[in-house]
């Protein structure tokens, strides 16, 4: 039940589209992460994926238009819908999504990482 | 599901201690909140809630001990844990609570609101 400071959590971050926990509640995870460059078209059959700016900018891109997001905002991305995050520079953000959540969703890829607490 | 600016909803509080919706996914809610003063002591038997702090300080007083938060710090505070959210000065934050969570918790009060979107 301690505090966490997400600046400092992400200090420890080294490698971009790799989250990492940094608190759970109602079975789900907080999550931090750099992303940088383009990631891979997925879904996620049956979580609701929220991603909040901490710094920099992120565009997510949907099938039929974009989300472009900057520090201070936040979109929900429901379950079943196919989204790309693509980040011209580095971005920092937090995600919040039930523990269940893998980060290539639907697709099972060389990008797809296991969550690991920080 | 479009995108929102934290900043630009906090415009809209203009009551303190009456956190409005602003975001929903997996079951909970996304809400912006302005804090003054002290609340009252209070438990969510069955949700945990996280605070997260957008400007200000923060003080949430447990049984046993304070966390004390600032500007990109977040708490959770489980289910069942007594607290009393205390802020000197004027804070903004983010919670994020199932949508059955009442804001005094186990105490109905006064200060009992029911959740708006804005």
């Amino acid at each position: 039940m301690d505090k966490v400071n997400l600046a400092r959590k992400l200090d420890f971050v080294h490698q971009y589209w790799s989250p990492k926990i940094v608190g759970e509640l109602n079975e789900s995870y907080v999550k931090v992460a750099k992303l940088k460059g383009e990631f891979i078209w997925h879904q996620h059959e049956s979580e609701d994926e929220l991603f909040l700016i901490i710094k920099g900018n992120l565009l997510i891109k949907l099938r039929d238009r974009d989300i472009s997001l900057s520090e201070g905002e936040f979109a929900i991305i429901p379950k079943g819908v196919a989204h790309k995050p693509v980040a011209a520079e580095e971005v920092q953000v937090v995600l919040i999504e039930p523990k269940t959540t893998v980060n290539t969703g639907n697709v099972h890829s060389e990008r797809t990482v296991t969550n690991e607490w920080i």
